[in-house]
Parts: C-alpha cells; structure tokens; sequence
C-alpha cells in the first residue's frame, strides 16, 4: 500500500508516523482528547512571545516581498490573536465527541449484531495559505475527531508555523499523546504539497482550504479523496413576486455584511416584470453601502449609476464590494443562468409565490437553498455545528457546512456466536 | 465548469444531455421512476432474442480471440439470465425511494428552517468491465435513485451494451422519461473511459467495478470523485482462546461458500498458543473442500499437506479455491499483519475472549469488522439493504456494503421570511 517511491522517502517517514500515532489516537476517550486540547490551548498563551517572533518574521519577509495588505494582515499573529485562538481551543472542546456515536444498527434474522459506528478517518492532510491559524484550527478539529492530521501551510507563513507545530507537540507530549498526531511538511516546500496529494494509502481524505486556484490544483493533482471546500459565486434572485422590503434588506445583507467570504453575495438577478418596482430601491441602499455596481443593459436603464457588466461578469467571485446586477425573463432563465455560473455554494430567491420558491428549492442544484433569508446564513457556526470545518461544495461525502461528524467516517460492527452463510 | 476540449465534443454533448437529463430524473416522484424500471424489466423480457443475439456476437469474438472460460462465462446471456435481470429491476422498485428523506432539521432561534435532505447525485459515469448484467443493474439502481448514468463497459460486451442500453432509452421514452437518462460511451472505446475520468463538472461520483487493476486504474487517473469497491483481501485470526468447532465452520464457510467474490476469505491467521489445538482439524475441512493451503513452516510442521507460502503469500486476493495461512505470536502481531496486508474489507477474529474481541474491533481499520461471524456476511442483502451497489473499501462518503442512500447526496433547504445575518 505504502509507496514511499512515489513521495520520498522523509515525507514517507513522516507520514508512516502519522499512521501509526492515528492506530493510537483512534482509541482514545473523549476526556483524554480534551485534555490535549487543554494543554493546546493553555500552551498557546504562555508561548505568546515565541509565537509573535516567529510571526514577526515571516510578516517582515511579507512587507519586503511586497506581500497585499489583506494578506499580510491574515498572516499576522498578535497577543490578541493567539487569545482568540486558544479561545477557538477551548470551543472544540465544549462540543460533542462524533467517534463511537451509532449510525444506525439492528440485529439480523440469523441473530448477527450490525452497527454502522462513527470512526476517525486515520489521517487528514490539510494544504492551506499563509493563515497560522488555520494551522490551530485544523489541528484541534482533527484532534478532537481522533484522526492524525499532517499540514502544509504556505511557505509565507513557514516560521509561525513550524513554532506553532512544536507547542502543540510539546502540549501532546505532556498529556502523554503520540506528538506525531500532528505534523508539518512545511520543510519540504512545494514538495510537501505535491506528496500530500500522491499519498493513497498514507492519508485517507485531503482538505485544501485557501483560493479557488489552490483548490482547483488539489482537486487535479490529488489521487488522495479531496473533500473541496469554498469558491462562492453566489446568486440573489428577485422573483416577480418579491416583498421590496425584503429584497431590499437581504441583498443589502448578503453583499455588505461581510463581503469577503464565500457566503457573500456576488450575483444578483431580477425577474423582468419586477425590474422597475425593485432595482431602484434595491441599488440605492447597496450604492450607498459603497458598492460598485456591474450591470446589464436593462439594469442600466433603471439605475444608471453602474458599470457596464461585460460578458465576463457573470460567474465572478469578487469577494469585495463590488456586484453583478442582471434582468432575466422569469425563474427559467434565472436557474439556467445559475445552473451555468454557479460554483453550487448558496443561492437564494426572494419570493412570496410557493409554486417558484419550490420549484427554486427542487431545481437549483447547489449545496445550499434558501427562500427569502439572506446567504450569509450558510455557515457551520449559525447552523448550529459550534465549530466549522469548511463549506462543501462537492457531493460526495459532505455538502454545505461541515462540522465534527463530517470529519469522521464510519465501521460496521459485526458480532455473532458463530454464525455462517447458508 | 464544462471543459470539452478536455474530453472531446462528441463525448461533451453525451455529457451535457446526460446533466440536461438529471435535471429532470431529480423531480420525477417514485411513482414516474418505477414506472420507467417496470417498463425496462418487460422490454428485457420481450426483447430477449434480440439481446442474445448481440450477446453472440460478443461471445464470439470473445471465443475467438482467446477469452479466458471464466469470463466467457460471465459475458454470457441466456433466457434464463435476462429473466434474472428482469426481475432483478422489479427488486429494485421494491426498494423505498432515497430521494427526499430528511437526514435531519431543525428550526433556529430565528425563526429560520433549516432541513438537510436527500437528493440525486445528478450524474453518475460507471466504468467496469464485460459483464452486460452490470449495465442493467447500474441503470436501474441509477434511475431509482434520480440519478442520469453515462456507462463504459468493456468492449468485449460492446454488442450486448449496445443492444441493453438502446431497450432502455427505449422504455424511458415510453414512460415519457428523458432517454439520455441512460448513455453508453462504449463507441469511443477506451477514449470514453478516460473522458469520464476527466469529467469534473459533468459527473458527479464515478464508480469503477471490476479487477483490482481496473479500479487502480481510474482511483490514479480520476479528476472526478470515485467511490472505490471492491478488493478484498479478508482475514480471518483464530484467537488463544477461539472454539474449535466455531474456527472450522467458520473457516470453511468464509473460504469455500463462494471463493470468487470479495468477501471470501483469503489469509489465515493462527495464534502460536492455539495451533497445535486448531490448525488440524481446520485445514483438513479445508483440504477436504479441494482447498490449496499456502503456508508458513510453523503451519506446515502441524499439517504437512500444504505448498510453501512465500514472502509474497500474503496481501494476495486469490478468488479461487487457495488460502494463505499463517501462525502469528499473538493479537499484535494479527493486527500489525492485517494493517499491513488486508485491502480494508472484512476482517473477523474467533474468540471467547471479550477483551480481546473489542482489541480487534477497535483497532483494525476495515469497513466491516466481525468477531464470531463468517466474512461472506460482508453483503448489502445480508445487511437488509434490498440491492447493493457494492462494497465501498475507502473511508469516504460511503464504507462497506452501499445500498441506495448511497447513491444520493444531500442539500440544505433553507426557509425564511427575511431573515438577515446581525
């Protein structure tokens, strides 16, 4: 099974470690885990000065690189920060164990006890951007679902990870916990990334979290099952029926709330007949928000304060204040224009006409489907999950919010006295 | 989302018709869909003759170019088998419909309802290998399930294919079901393989049956999600403490009830304190049955009538009436072998030791783990599934003997009355 060939042999080594402490981990209770967690958590605080010099430095290499603004204020760790962090910790422990949890079970006609029980995967490999606390988060989630975890954060971000790594090795060590639970292959560069996704057999699912370029890389190269998670091309339509109010109020929402995520809105379409009653108001109240608007021509004679939205508008993930505003006939045309720009993340209609909002909920084919509630509400946390591992856009496996379950797989347990087949 | 330069034109539009297809399949209510599989099972019926001529052109060929009896025997269709086919259609519009199910939902503190449901794949691609009963049994699962399926069966069964798929677009068109519910890629030979291998955006989940090699195959060159069957290499450990009577039923029955499928056990453990008591009285049984017994020394010095198992005995899925068997100093060294060598099927420990009995569960990481219970019960009829789409080895999405549900994802259907993000 293990072709360390394929991957080189330090990463292998690595990876056979990880193996052998998930055999471990998998086996552990709910309060050993926590006590892990504990000991995370509580290390991140009396290491705070460590960690903000490790940070410091790959910040200053950041600022002499030229890095962006955002990503530099992503990568940035502060005294407030790591408290946050460590509060993250402190979360995960409050929720619910999944492992051992009974899918389902029943005793069969010959006697055999069958259940379907909850079990950690083995071994998660995580590829993400220069974000440390992703590096937390990932490990204190794959932690407390008992699975191994091995990381490969962005090289921006190479020196407050690999001190982060060492405090929450040293917190498991001293909780008596294989620290090889958790890895980086950080070292290994761009190779670490490559053989994350060439290890069948060594890491049972790959989760890349970051750009929907990183993403779509993992997805190609990965022969390891990707769970993909987050591009947002979400759509708002305003069906002929729509309360103004309410369009009004949830546009205003899913685009300004907090236009930097992949719940955020990107794409609006209006139903034709409603296009005169609706634009105005609902383009006034983003404009003011300071959005800038990208619109076709029927938007345009309505509310002329917008940019011309070419033919490459649609299907955009701006992730900024800006927003793509189109007239379409009726429902058909607005679930033909989302069946071919959507990334399947959330889409929503505003609507008080029961025939379309089912017929939106039924056809649309997208992770999440809303009527009249705003987009921003696909999310683990406002789901009620306590923690979220990422937003699943694929179908297999998981879809929309993931939480602690989703992290886990499943065994069936057989129990018999001796039983054969006839 | 659809690349046809990646996959070819021709190809593309089977693919586009076959999204344009599920669209509608995931409307249908249970009643349109078991009209359409009753309709399939009758023209099987009534258009026997004709398939068995195709089936003869297929043998043919086979016959001539050399085919192995085996799988000669497996390409074969006669009366008797498409009236098995038949009525293997007819189970399946038995089976209660997956689609629609709530998995689960709650109303939030908002006022929110936020229900998580099942729904189709969309598009399945199965890639396998010359058995024609194969392209019915995927379809007709597929269909029950709302889902469009694009086919790649060997070309070995080319003719039969061709002959099976055109009766059942025939009956969907009957019914008033779109046709391009159910394609064949057969006519670009191994080109349609690797299209849907590369489909990512137009399949949704590829499932490959077949060899080991085959399954190698598209799990290495897959861009789209695979759910991975099949292989299995199965253990039975005969524990210290194991009943004689129970070891010899149990043994007999794994191996020789039916050798060619992947529950069949292939290795045997023995621990070093049982052999002198159990190795006997087992291989005999075996023996008898017309079992060839690969062996270690330990094992042979007991029972001399055995071949020499070499280094490479182990890990070997034989199919045939061919055991390996080995005696191991204790539970440890079962398990470190089974991680080692076992394909993650099924795996079952005989014992009366209850400590010992929850080490195994607990610890070997295979879809199905048993204590007391032949491996040949690792079977979606067995477990009360109806039909069985086979038997999932990898730990995502589906683990172990898959049923209709399987063939589903989930969407999260969300209901307001304006409600926005604070």
């Amino acid at each position: 099974m293990v072709d360390s060939a394929v991957i080189g042999h330090a990463i292998a080594e690595k990876l056979t470690a990880a193996r052998a402490a998930s055999r471990t981990l998998s086996t552990l209770t709910t309060v050993q885990k926590n006590a892990a967690l504990a000991a995370i958590a509580r290390d991140l605080t009396t290491n705070a000065e460590q960690i903000i010099a490790a940070n410091e430095l790959d910040s200053e290499r950041g600022r002499v690189g030229g890095m962006a603004e955002g990503l530099q204020d992503r990568l940035r760790l502060t005294h407030a920060r790591i408290e946050q962090l460590s509060e993250a910790v402190r979360e995960i422990i409050e929720l619910p164990d999944p492992v051992g949890t009974m899918v389902r079970g029943a005793v069969l006609p010959n006697g055999l006890s069958v259940s379907q029980v909850r079990v950690p995967f083995g071994v998660i490999g995580a590829i993400y951007e220069a974000r440390p606390n992703v590096t937390i988060d990932i490990a204190a989630l794959a932690l407390k679902s008992g699975n191994a975890v091995v990381l490969r954060g962005g090289s921006a971000a190479e020196e407050s990870n690999r001190v982060l790594v060492e405090i929450i090795q040293a917190a498991l060590r001293s909780v008596g916990v294989e620290p090889t639970a958790v890895q980086t292959v950080d070292e290994f560069g761009r190779g670490g990334a490559q053989a994350l996704m060439r290890a069948r057999g060594f890491v049972d699912v790959l989760i890349p979290r970051g750009s929907a370029q990183l993403i779509q890389t993992v997805v190609d190269e990965s022969t390891v099952p990707v769970i993909e998670t987050g591009a947002g091309v979400v759509h708002v339509f305003l069906d002929e029926s729509a309360d103004e109010t309410t369009a009004i109020e949830i546009v205003h929402n899913a685009k300004v709330q907090r236009p930097s995520v992949c719940n955020a809105l990107e794409t609006l379409l209006v139903h034709e007949a409603a296009a005169e009653r609706l634009i105005p108001g609902v383009l006034t109240k983003l404009a003011e928000a300071g959005v800038t608007i990208h619109a076709d021509e029927r938007t345009r004679e309505l509310f002329p304060e917008c940019l011309v939205a070419g033919d490459d508008a649609w299907g955009v993930e701006h992730l900024s204040l800006d927003i793509a505003v189109r007239v379409v006939a009726d429902l058909d045309a607005a679930i033909d224009h989302i069946t071919t720009y959507s990334t399947k993340h959330t889409e929503s209609i505003i609507t008080n006409d029961l025939a379309n909002a089912d017929r939106f909920l039924a056809e649309v084919d997208s992770a999440v489907v809303m009527v009249n509630a705003s987009t921003r509400f696909t999310d683990g946390a406002e789901f009620g999950f306590g923690a979220e591992v990422g937003i699943s856009t694929q179908k297999l496996h998981a879809r929309g919010p993931m939480g602690l379950p989703e992290l886990t797989s499943t065994k069936w347990v057989v129990r018999g006295s001796g039983q054969v087949r006839g």
